[in-house]
């Protein structure tokens, strides 16, 4: 039976001694979450995760969701997992006070999500879902539709969904056929079908939220012409109290690879009736609201199943007697030594633990930015704020889902044969973690984004500002101690800037230059982000060392690990730099007939 | 729904232009498969592999197999299609005319095995198997073992299987207890229980053939006292005709991530008559013979996903429209153009089709070396067939299969969310390849079997064999035409040679120093290995042209297709190398406390 461990430690580690969390005391937000409120919330959800959901994640995948007469039963225990989680007002935690909510920071809420994710993948779907409405309706919603359906969705009484793909178009938007009507009452009747809707039917809220793509009849071809609406499974009623059924159903759930927790469905659309979100024939801008809150979700889905499998698969490696070490027996009063003793599990394990406590670091300091985005008082420091979220959020979500699967994959192995046996549960983690490679924008669409807007945007203000990030690091931090890291840390950094340039170079002349190399150049963005992160965790550690407060053992362990991110990790920017600089023709001189 | 075509075009410019086998047509074996036997046999292959396999698979992973009061049955069509593949001959492909088989070459056997696999993995392993147990009674059996079982595994009426793991020994075979007691009339009395065995019980065959590892009563603890018997499911009277059931009965199904369609079995041993095969207390050299043959049918099971998912994904990036081409729209007359028009796609095919196009090169070029081991009248040639089949087979089990999952991977990329639907199959073709990475030794104990024992057997001979034939044929190659390719394979040689001569001078003192760099050298190894048959296959198809026969676009493609794998795949050699640099501390230093 796998379990799972909230790294709580890792947590703090991460806002107190690397990122000083304290220093943004002042502003808002960070000043509702002093340190002793964060590490009493970062206990309490680190319970529901090991206590709550865990426990339900392999009865989740095992029994999956049931769609009888047009309803759709969640898994056992879902229901009132799900209870237990709005009555501890989780889904408010980020939420704006003004409707409700508790305004945390996001740098806090990702690491809740982390927990909730890798105790329960699926299960984590159902908020993380509702979020992603609950943005677009705050930014783009009237005040009328705010002030009705906020509230109930910040409570999570309610949850929400986001309704993109049809059967004929998924990357391309512009193909969609979902079409609205307009009604004299300023309402519109939505006709089409909607696949792949995480989340679209289930029996844990008393109302769902469909926020839906639609194109209104007359409207321009393309992406140009299409909108978006609210639709509600039921109707509200003036007093907010739930009236008639919409005509909104779910007409089949898909037999999925994994994720089997989460109702993803068929929803037909038979006039229902939906209310515009923002303008009309900019529904394109209001889904992007969405798609960029969910695409860090997604990341973290990645790392968060990295997580979970190392965990499992470590002490499976601490358990499993087999064979002797190859420098002689280590334990040899018993029949064989565990297999940890291995260079080669060792392997598997520290190419995940090194991910995971870097792109963690990634991950937080991404949502950091995004936070002071909003909140800082210093213009200069809003603007990288954003520039860095916009930079990051395709790194996040391409490079946390690639190299999580990838690690999941490896926990796989360490378990040998014992890994393929479905009841063993570390299958369904690889399972699991395959989706988040592919929605909210498949990894080559992230990369594409990366390469081809996030690099270019204001003149690539985003990515020099990066670079200059990682200059002022290494220029500041020459002394010995640190020297080894920097130094590593310079070396990817000055292949990503090669790719850069490379790209700015090529790219315009023939764009598929940029396409050919974009898949590498996430995965050596990645690299690189991850690096800095390490770079900044080990000064932190050095730091805490020279403090002598103790739990000096935990700094050094630190230390090493990012010894390994730098030795062993770091040294793959060469290939990637080489294949991005091979550029578009061997890729692009076969014809159709010749794969 | 997902389809499969026989590559047969390849399988001719492999056995014709590349190898030129017919200079092997005086030996035996290879005299019995002239060219235009060879094209009948390939031809009549590919019908059984598309016509009657290929329709089964999906069916036998949605249906499984099931137990019912311990009879195992298959799923529905595969009994029909097992007496197909018997009644057409095809278990006796490679075996030995003694005993009924036709003798033809295992370069021709492995493409037949590549057929079926791709087509149906999980039926394919019920013929598999037998060979394996075919093999061992071969080369270990008594005559009258022989005489009594050998015919009817040959034929198919028969089919075997291997009993190795037990809940608590897999890779260390040393600690299994499964028990023989000797009885007055030469059998033992077998009791144990064996687990992961497939093909364990079914209902295809009239008779199943167990090779069964024990420790006979008071043998030395440890691998050295382990003999290997032979337990059939039912006992052979005397005329040849089946008597009692003997004592082995299935005892679960494993519930397994892929491969559903095999029957996956915990088989108890109950006091089982078994007949030792081979010495008492050799038994693990008797295994290995099932082993070696085992480990190139597994490396072509990672090849065989590979090419059927790319397959798939290719026909699925043709017809799929969406998005346009980043240079403009190529097919402007429709909605939207085919994403094969993208370069990040055409990455992941063509990541897919230069390995599977190397890597079955690869696959041939070691299982002739095995058969000339065998079959030639010269010392030299034998000697360098059987180091290079020791030196490859787990470089061909493991890199095909790491490579092979990681292409299934991203087919199912190509497919975005499609991919993760079930009915759509690739996902398929994702979980049955995760096997081929596990079973039959786990990847990193090839790794370990490469860099630990291989590489020094023999003084490094057939290691350094290997260099002088990439050197020869640098060499001999240094005309224009040729002469990017065989620089390519040059720099991954020197980078091979280094890491080949940092183990000779780092491993001895510290063998951790091989096992940390096990795994990186098993893919440097592999990335070398088949560019150097990319490089064979390039001057092959620049000597077509130049012959002017005809047929040049494929030669032309064939070129293309060396050159991406040249100039995007070879790369990461560097990589490997640095990483196998680095040495064992970053990974030893970590007490099991601090991961």
């Amino acid at each position: 039976m796998p379990s799972y461990k909230a790294p709580v430690r890792e947590y703090r580690f991460l806002l107190n001694d690397t990122f000083n969390m304290s220093q943004y005391a002042s502003l808002p937000g960070f000043r509702d979450a002093p340190l002793d409120i964060v590490d009493q919330i970062l206990d309490e959800a680190a319970r529901l995760a090991e206590e709550v959901l865990q426990p339900l994640n392999q009865i989740g995948d095992t029994v999956g969701c049931k769609l009888e007469n047009g309803v759709v039963t969640t898994p056992p225990g879902f229901k009132e997992a799900y209870k237990t989680l709005v009555e501890g007002g989780w889904p408010s935690l980020v939420a704006d006070p003004a409707f409700g909510g508790q305004g945390l920071p996001n740098a806090l809420g990702v690491l809740f999500n982390e927990m909730v994710s890798s105790a329960n993948m699926a299960f984590g779907m159902y908020p993380g879902l509702s979020h992603g409405a609950y943005s677009a309706l705050l930014h783009h919603g009237s005040d009328e539709l705010k002030q009705t359906y906020l509230p109930k969705l910040v409570t999570g009484e309610w949850t929400g969904t986001m309704n993109l793909t049809e059967p004929q178009c998924g990357t391309d938007l512009g193909l969609l056929r979902t079409k609205a009507v307009p009604q004299a009452d300023g309402s519109y009747k939505i006709t089409g079908t909607k696949i792949f809707i995480s989340a679209g039917e289930h029996d844990l809220a008393d109302n769902i939220l469909h926020l839906v793509l639609a194109r209104v009849e007359g409207a321009p071809a393309g992406i140009k012409g299409i909108s978006l609406f609210l639709v509600p499974k039921f109707f509200v009623k003036e007093d907010g109290s739930l009236g008639a059924r919409n005509g909104v159903s779910c007409g089949a759930l898909e037999h999925k690879m994994g994720i089997h927790g989460n109702a993803t469905c068929v929803l037909n659309y038979d006039e229902a009736t939906g209310w515009l979100v923002g303008e009309r024939e900019k529904g394109m801008r209001a889904m992007f609201t969405m798609m960029n809150e969910a695409r860090l979700g997604v990341g973290l889905q990645g790392l968060s199943q990295s997580e979970v499998a190392y965990q499992n698969a470590l002490a499976y490696a601490k358990d499993r007697l087999q064979g002797r070490s190859l420098t002689g027996a280590k334990e040899a009063d018993k029949p064989a030594d565990p297999i940890l003793v291995h260079p080669d599990v060792r392997r598997m394990l520290l190419n995940a633990k090194s991910f995971n406590e870097g792109a963690r670091a990634l991950l937080v300091w991404t949502a950091l930015h995004g936070d002071l985005a909003h909140a800082s008082d210093d213009a200069a420091i809003r603007e990288t704020g954003e520039d860095m979220m916009a930079l990051l959020t395709p790194v996040v979500k391409g490079y946390l889902t690639d190299r999580g699967f990838a690690n999941a994959v490896e926990a796989q192995q360490v378990y040998g044969g014992h890994g393929y046996i479905e009841e063993n549960g570390v299958s369904q983690f690889v399972r699991d973690a395959r989706i988040s490679m592919i929605y909210e924008g498949a990894n080559g669409i992230q990369a594409l984004d990366l390469v081809g807007r996030k690099l270019a945007q204001n003149g690539g203000r985003g990515v020099f500002a990066f670079f200059k990030l990682i200059d002022d690091f290494i220029a500041a931090n020459k002394d010995e101690a640190l020297a080894p890291y920097a130094a590593a840390l310079a070396s990817a950094r000055k292949d990503l800037e090669a790719a850069t340039m490379w790209f700015m170079e090529n790219a315009l002349a023939n764009p598929d230059n940029a396409g050919a190399g974009s898949a590498e150049y996430l995965h050596l963005f990645g690299v690189t982000a991850v690096g800095y992160m390490w770079a900044l965790m080990a000064k932190a550690s050095i730091a805490k060392i020279a403090e002598g407060k103790g739990d000096n053992a935990y700094y050094e362990t630190k230390l090493k690990t990012a010894r390994y991110y730098f030795e062993r990790v770091v040294p793959e920017t060469a290939t990637h730099l080489a294949r991005i600089r091979v550029g578009a023709a061997p890729l692009m001189d076969f014809a159709a007939d010749e794969f």
